[in-house]
């Protein structure tokens, strides 16, 4: 091992070694390692290069729940904080890094189980099945059934809905089609969620709950144990699936067809959800900041109105769809595109497609929305510095109202104005009262002055979000302590619990520490978050 | 105070007097009472009279959250448990009586705050809000919104939905429609879920989530705290309202009606919560036992053939409901109505409506599907005893399919037929992919050899339905500890995570102690559960 070997707080490089060795004993040499190419794929891409501190010491490659609890185990004996990652890039959050030096990868790569009931619409996953393995199980058993999807296929299902991710189809409302956790708790115990609590329930992956209290979403976006099985619910194939564009080209109409939204979402015209983006954020689909313009500062507002007609895009677009039996569909589209179009400057177009059309649908976008994953929208990074672009999220969650809607983008406007830097703005809602505001902060990673400006710009608007009653709904480790900071009510009662609970469960403070802000008592005393 | 009065376990008159006192002299005299009329209301109204052992002590009429904070902390430093109750009867699940005999009872009647925003469709309610009330208030603002409801209107929206209860409307669906509770936790302290963690963050009632572990979940069925607030999600009113009545005459039909009832709700058809009963609950809700059979044992299958006739309601009836703009609800009910009445004895009515005649409904199941209450759904528990009958519910979660039905059907008709009882099934989905698996057994209360048979019968009931792996959705106190035991899943996994939270949170084990199976260090340390 070499002697600048990356080691977890308080933990010295014979420790390490020891418990390294522990590991290696217990489930197999070959799972555990501590190469610079089998560490390469848990940094993050987005940082200035060589400039990171939040880099492994070791990745273990588990292989059974078995594997997960020995290895919980021993990384409790020798206090070895551990990173569970189940597949995917999570770009724009911090990557697949840990968010603690030293720490070690739990890997599920080869974790990779699948069982599909049809009947019962569902699939039981572990943590290594991406989105396309999913897609690629169900079209190969021939079922009746679609998964609703991310917009970029290698990411992992488990882990996408552990951190509250979107999908687009019906059951993404709410982020709630999972349904039953199997979880190794930080003692290496194994425990089951809601009706998975009893040996053979079959009602495990069918009820969110059993008897008692529900702790499924105490395993979300949090470092109280590590998943390794999860329900996921699976849609009867609609026999009409019909994608929808939006295309607004008055700016100052955003606020109105966002009320127009929210009513067609609460009377259930449209029960799925809709992507509502500005012209750069479609463009940093389509093209490179470069192309349009090389100016510094913000990209000004007529070259914005030059690439929005350029691209037939926009100022604001939204993509979405209607799904069911064609009458009901004729029905929704009429009146939706009735109300849509009474707002000055907004065209709705869309088209029916039968299953048979859905695998070879021309636009990614399209394919997305009924279950068919690609990596073609794999591009927003290249807006600045090409290949070596990156971004950084900043995505608060607001009322799905007009007044939120303004009040929310007149703040980011002006901050991101004020950074010099463009206002890549979009709305994916929650359901049909609340909506996510993503701001995408584009960066080259060549450019350090860039990139730190570009991550200080989105701490900042955390915290100026935070003072409007704006919170995070998923944040990147850069500013995860700060935006946990927001939630202040009562002198920070949730921390408080969230402490408590975590001291309760995991007091060698193993699994993931400051994961959403939380961090075990022996961190805490050690002086974490670091300032 | 009275020598013989009850007092908790471990604790005595002399301390338990200092306590009241306490609770008086913190928040007022005249809210603390321990005289018989106080008391009379939190007696469980099914038990053999005079025989009961769970009686409380004391009732806490609280009027702010200040009361509740105040009372939990000086309960804490006396070890005095509490018995939350917000409003509601809770018949058939042991009435509004406390699990341990001496709890003080903390009565929410006096808090009884709504707020009601149309544009976002929630209210925001207090835990004494009754679904009269909520009703009454939704009227009275004129708002075009409507609320998923009980069958009886005296219960509490707050207490019914910790319960995990079963409304009827779309919102109803995985008993959902709840978003953000307010928390007064064992130490006094207030807390807010999800995004109520920020101050003043408007999406605390409209996104579920906030930054981190979710913890809603935790506080249902739950003794880890006292809810104080909660928002709920109100529907918009729509276009058309038709109840729906299934009429089912070969009682061997029922497993292919319920794969064919999954089919319609996993395709969207249907999407609601229907009741599917069979020929004794209906008539257990119209009639008395004594005007059909007055034999010993249970009712013999032409006797119930002739209720089925008489009354017109078939040996299975199933109540469900379209919502929706009139095309839709057209294009719903003609697809519904060819789907069930393929299968042989099936029959199909209904009627729609609009808003203007929704108050007036002449049928009050009717009504109810619309967020009407009433108090007419009050009488199955005259079915064996009139004015003095009573029942117990024993309530498991199964698959939604015909398997599972007929399975499920097979064993507790049989243990109703071996203990001489009449079985009074039915069914209230919980999804389009499983349902409760409602059994009313009905007694009278004047016949104690009948009341022990029937409680020591739901108790049989729970661990057989327990070996099968169908756990209940809710526990009847006389059996909640066999309950909970049923979920055994690696030896008892959820129990002790249970208890690492409440000794975590709760470590003078004051709130609610044994509700769904959890005591407290100090009363598992003193031998409870009491077998």
């Amino acid at each position: 091992m070499l002697a600048n070997h990356p080691t977890p707080p308080g933990v010295t490089q014979t420790q390490l070694a020891a418990a390294l060795a522990a590991f290696a004993s217990s489930i197999g040499d070959d799972k555990v390692a501590t190469d610079a190419q089998a560490l390469a794929d848990f940094q993050d891409p987005y940082q200035v290069p060589g400039e990171a501190m939040n880099v492994p010491s070791a990745v273990v490659s588990v292989s059974s729940v078995e594997d997960v609890q020995a290895i919980v185990r021993i990384a409790g004996e020798h206090q070895i904080p551990l990173w569970p990652i189940s597949r995917g890039k999570n770009n724009g959050y911090g990557g697949a890094a840990p968010w603690v030096r030293g720490a070690v990868m739990v890997s599920f790569r080869n974790m990779k189980g699948i069982e599909i009931d049809e009947e019962l619409g569902y699939a039981l996953v572990e943590p290594g099945v991406s989105w396309f393995d999913l897609h690629d199980a169900i079209e190969a058993g021939g079922h009746n059934l679609v998964a609703s999807i991310v917009d970029i296929g290698w990411g992992g299902v488990v882990s996408n809905t552990l951190e509250h991710g979107l999908t687009y189809m019906p059951y993404s409302i709410d982020q709630a089609s999972h349904c039953g956790f199997e979880v190794v708790l930080p003692d290496g115990d194994l425990y089951r969620t809601g009706s998975g609590g009893m040996t053979n329930n079959p009602v495990w992956p069918l009820y969110k709950r059993g008897l008692g209290p529900t702790t499924t979403e105490l395993f979300m976006q949090s470092n109280f144990g590590i998943v390794t099985k999860m329900g996921y619910w699976l849609m009867p194939k609609p026999e009409i699936y019909m994608p929808l564009w939006l295309t607004m080209w008055d700016d100052a109409q955003m606020p109105t067809v966002v009320d127009a939204l929210r009513e067609l979402m609460l009377n259930g015209t449209i029960d799925m959800r809709p992507q509502f983006a500005n012209t750069l954020i479609m463009a940093s689909m389509l093209s490179a900041r470069s192309d349009w313009y090389d100016g510094d500062g913000p990209i000004p507002e007529e070259v914005i109105d030059h690439i929005a007609e350029e691209l037939g895009i926009g100022r604001w677009n939204m993509r979405f769809a209607l799904y069911g039996d064609e009458a009901v569909v004729d029905h929704n589209f009429a009146k939706l595109k009735a109300r849509f179009e009474q707002i000055p400057s907004v065209e709705i177009v869309g088209a029916k497609h039968t299953k048979d059309e859905w695998e070879s649908l021309p636009n990614p976008h399209e394919r997305v929305q009924i279950g068919v994953p690609s990596l073609d929208l794999y591009k927003m990074a290249g807006w600045s510095g090409g290949d070596e672009g990156g971004h950084v999220d900043f995505s608060p969650v607001i009322p799905l109202s007009a007044a939120h809607a303004k009040k929310a983008q007149d703040l980011f406007k002006s901050m991101c104005a004020d950074a010099g830097l463009d206002y890549l703005g979009g709305m994916l809602p929650i359901n049909a009262r609340s909506t996510t505001f993503i701001n995408v902060i584009p960066f080259d990673t060549k450019n350090p002055d860039q990139v730190h400006a570009a991550y200080e710009h989105a701490r900042a608007m955390v915290i100026r979000a935070g003072k409007l009653g704006y919170g995070e709904y998923r944040a990147h480790p850069y500013f995860a302590d700060a935006a946990a900071d927001q939630f202040d009510f009562n002198d920070h009662a949730q921390r408080r619990l969230n402490e408590t609970l975590k001291d309760a469960l995991d007091p060698n403070g193993i699994i993931a520490p400051g994961k959403s802000g939380i961090w075990g008592r022996r961190l805490r005393e050690a002086g974490y978050p670091l300032t």
